[in-house]
């Protein structure tokens, strides 16, 4: 693996987004992250800035909901792109054991050299058994390489999680009848809008939170109930746009930023 | 010059951010552009969404003084970078014959492949002179490779333009007591904050747009001086971000986008 780290002072204020960048950056290096994965993460970067770079409420409203949802599926698929790879292979173990679900690999720009090297780092957090390498389905509506998924893994899912999703993905997923759990920084992608249940939050934080929901509500059939209750996603999100809005606003009047 | 441009339908509503895409994307391919570059952008494309994806009104105010700055300028320098060689490499050259101004090429990722490449582009499009292949000074301030410059070019320059540059680097700049006109996307940037005159627009647009100015406004010292006046950074940047903060809550209640 090539280290292309660079030193971010430790009292940078911005020093957690700087990581995960060069997180990034060292799995493109690595042949985990595409170029266009990159440019992904650049605009997720930016809604990131506009929530101000924290958990909001909202997303733990929605965290609650979407381990319902897992916990309650029947098989549920996790699935992971390079860039999810790359930022927090570890919380997509954790998260996979907590449910139980399983794993599969979807690239939007599939190649098989990118592929092994996500399932290899996804088996050094210690999963056991990763999904996508020869796949045996179709997405219907997905054209090409993008479509390919395995008849054990996703096709066959009830619920399946996706983060940093590409649109069409999510959308043909959802038109498959199942339940897509989103975990996406920008409140108006599609992704974000057709998913059942969006949490709007960084990965490397939404993954462990959503984690911590399902071990805190597997079982207590009572506060299932009330996490999709209070989740309203239309609603959820419009929330999150008006924050960002607003942080927008209060940005501009305030000295050094970026 | 491999080529991995993606083809996208005619009638795509963001088609044009979407080709765009894919001129960095070749660009990298190519050697031109820097992984961070590919991040970058997509931060801007993010911003660009929320401007609507137009050149809005400030964007037209503040390019007649970013044009009138570089016309009054004794010795206007344009500071290009991989991303603005990859996305508009024609546009440089037209604003450089326009004003005229010196090309120098300022590299946060400097390596001298990166360099010669950039430098082969814009000799493509006829530029006779591109400085920057062997510094003889530095920028005060800013550390190692980043540092780099002619005495002929930037070190000596009154007046830089900077196009999607790094805010250490603006800054350094204007504490060299240079006149900086910045094209930024990002209104809250350190660039967009320190620079003499920021024009908040898309690259390829932003910078035909000082071309016409600088045509229209040279010789016209009446509308010069109005141009300038007419012009205030702060107030330019906080109409901006009000528009994106604007647009994002009405997005917000829109169906599709993304």
């Amino acid at each position: 693996m090539v280290t292309v780290m660079t030193k971010i002072p430790k009292t940078h204020p911005r020093r957690e987004s700087l990581e995960l960048r060069e997180r990034l950056v060292d799995g493109f290096a690595s042949g985990i992250v595409a170029p266009h994965g990159l440019i992904a993460h650049g605009r997720g970067e930016m809604f990131y800035y506009l929530l101000g770079e924290r958990t909001v409420k909202h997303a733990r409203v929605a965290a609650r909901a979407a381990a319902t949802t897992l916990i309650v599926a029947k098989q549920p698929v996790i699935s992971v792109n390079g860039n999810v790879a790359a930022l927090c292979p570890r919380a997509i173990a954790d998260l996979s054991k907590a449910i139980p679900a399983k794993i599969e690999i979807g690239l939007f720009h599939r190649s098989d050299e990118r592929l092994s090297k996500i399932q290899a780092a996804l088996e050094r957090e210690g999963v056991s058994q990763v999904l996508g390498f020869l796949p045996d389905e179709r997405i219907p509506g997905l054209e090409g390489a993008r479509g390919l998924c395995t008849r054990e893994g996703i096709y066959s899912a009830d619920a399946v999680l996706v983060a940093l999703e590409d649109g069409d993905r999510a959308e043909a997923l959802v038109g498959m009848g199942k339940k897509v759990v989103a975990v996406d920084l920008n409140p108006l992608s599609r992704t974000a809008r057709s998913a059942t249940v969006t949490v709007v939050d960084e990965v490397t934080k939404a993954l462990p939170l959503i984690t911590g929901c399902v071990e805190e509500l597997k079982g207590d059939t009572t506060e299932m109930d009330r996490a999709l209750e209070r989740y309203d996603r239309d609603e959820n999100l419009r929330a999150v746009m008006r924050l960002m809005a607003s942080n927008l606003e209060q940005l501009g009047t305030e000295p050094g930023s970026q």
